[in-house]
């Protein structure tokens, strides 16, 4: 077990207890609902972090590149959803893929891709696709209410591929406050999803699966008819934007960057660090909360966090540690080569520019787990 | 050769012919003045860039963490600065670097890292250590004018360690507009070490080096007096960052991400690619300029930009593409499955999403070089 002290920084820690946690807590949402939690694998990009998210060893479970589902078919993982929209050129190795046994299914929104996976599935291999449905207008989908166009892809899918059933994501709940705006939101995003599949049902189309999923929506839902499935991923480490949202608290959150002071601006009560936003990466999704967190909490060794200490600017490899504006917090006395641990904004932004997990089990690093990234 | 129409996306393009003569003004720069360019290789992270942009296979250069250090020393880089203010951790790693032949120097600015140092020199390897100098209150450095911490930080130093020099970066030059302004910051950037030397010469410090760099500032400077060498490395790839400074036009930007289009929002005018943040970093740099770029300008395959065509919008895996903000510019027709490539904001955060570039020759992928990240 090697300890805090002497690791390389930046590194990225991933104390497991919380994430364990955190994961029962997501079970135990779904647990006698009859829903079922496809994990979503974007945000850990990790086997170890995988199996015990997952339901089982082979899943169900979502991937956001086909990399991602490469890598975890490897590590046996046959039920998985390419939860981006499928443009034609990746077909084949969404094929190839299949052939290997996995079970994989695509999401579209128009008829030009529906005619695609028609066209290249196979007498053998009927090409399984969900619809992908647009609850609050964030990205994609179709609308639920547009009938005609759900139908006319299901025609365009059918006999050819399988219409496997509808799926939506309900991006906007990212911006919701508030007990109420996150329920309704997620009541949204079911209605949008049993609307879709009722329209599709009474042309004929059996639509099996009803997909929904957010991490607000996972964790604030009250309401689970006519849903088949929900899909989510950062709640299993959580991070400061989700806690902004007011889905999980700072304590809930399983990663931190490990760094390391290397300079002083007294006169301007700055703590210089090693983890710049390469280390924390560029996202500021909280400069549009109540709170605004930076580029991150700053905490003690020990995870608790400072008094309104956060890293206010970033350059490259360097972090310029403050008290938050207007606090009138104290800059703690943090020596030359002393450490720190930051709190993430966004743990998929964070997690995906390091190469591995440093596992925190008992304070201590007890283990290294490997992730992946790119396409 | 392999056709844009057939790589899978996304992906990272290099322009080579415009990384070329990119290299070659930056060298032309340079010419005649007596001040030597060391190769700032962060941004490129890759042994076949750096071996284009340095003056020599062996150096100068200089690199943002240690692991680039190492991958440079492995492929014989042997004149390395590491520039980013030293922690006492980290010299165990810089010693074990010059025990294997590569001249790395580190740089510094308290007395604590100078004892640091010292105590970590042996008789025969004294560690070189430039003192960073603060010219514009950007993030680190000791103030010009502060003579006593200077002699201090010496005093510290030497004679265990060696005073190679000074350095500063000129990082507010980010934010200069127009020419007379990146004149000023060109000239307080060259002032502040050019006086910090002085204080220390006459203190009886030889101090050899004196350091200097940033791009906006190498491509405005118009005095050189005093200096030894010039830092920088966006300028080998330029960005829409830097082109919003006004130091180089978008059709000098060598990096582009190829994305394929995946779905259409009509009423909304909007496309949807491949590319989100993930295949364009978060950083949003442009936010702050007079023309906010979005997530990046969007261009034909030919990497032509359409009319104020740009990423709205991005999710993980998803980039919205529509018509810059009041522009009245309209959405042009790009079928399911197109093709289109998008300039990037910063071109050091981007570049580091990828493990490779796909090297751009004559319109057509001839090469793909590695790039590397993390610590």
């Amino acid at each position: 077990m090697q300890g805090l002290d002497t690791l390389p920084t930046p590194c990225l820690l991933l104390d497991e207890a919380r994430m364990l946690a955190n994961i029962a807590r997501i079970h135990g949402r779904l647990a006698g609902t009859g829903v079922t939690y496809r994990a979503h694998l974007k945000t850990a990009k990790s086997v170890e972090v995988a199996r015990r998210q997952m339901l089982s060893p082979a899943g169900p479970a979502m991937v956001s590149t086909l990399k991602e589902a490469e890598r975890f078919a490897d590590a046996g993982v046959t039920d998985l959803l390419y939860g981006v929209g499928i443009a034609p050129q990746k077909l084949d190795e969404v094929l190839a893929l299949r052939a290997r046994g996995v079970e994989l299914a695509v999401i579209l929104d128009s008829v030009a891709q529906a005619e695609a996976v028609a066209r290249a599935s196979r007498p053998g291999d009927r090409l399984p696709a969900l619809i992908e449905i647009d609850c609050d207008g964030h990205r994609s989908g179709v609308r639920p209410g547009d009938a005609g166009l759900l139908r006319a892809i299901a025609a365009a899918l059918e006999p050819a591929a399988e219409l496997r059933g509808v799926m939506t994501h309900a991006g906007e709940s990212y911006g919701a406050r508030g007990r109420a705006a996150l329920e309704a939101a997620a009541e949204a995003e079911r209605a949008a999803v049993v609307g879709a599949a009722a329209t599709l049902r009474a042309a004929g189309h059996p639509c099996p699966v009803v997909s929904v999923g957010s991490t607000p929506t996972l964790m604030s839902a009250t309401g689970f008819d006519g849903l088949t499935e929900f899909r989510a991923g950062v709640c299993v480490f959580f991070d400061l934007f989700q806690a902004g949202v007011g889905v999980c608290g700072t304590d809930d959150i399983a990663l931190s960057v490990l760094a390391t002071v290397i300079g002083h601006q007294p006169e301007k009560g700055w703590i210089i660090t090693d983890a710049g936003w390469m280390a924390m990466s560029r996202d500021r999704g909280t400069a549009t909360q109540a709170v605004d967190q930076g580029y991150g909490v700053v905490c003690r060794l020990d995870g608790s966090p400072y008094d309104d200490l956060i890293v206010i600017g970033a350059n490259q490899e360097h972090g310029i540690v403050a008290p938050r504006p207007g606090s009138g917090a104290p800059t703690p006395e943090l020596a030359i080569g002393a450490r720190l641990r930051v709190l993430p904004n966004h743990a998929c932004a964070t997690a995906a520019q390091y190469d591995h997990y440093e596992v925190l089990r008992a304070g201590a690093v007890a283990e290294k787990w490997p992730r992946f990234s790119g396409w």
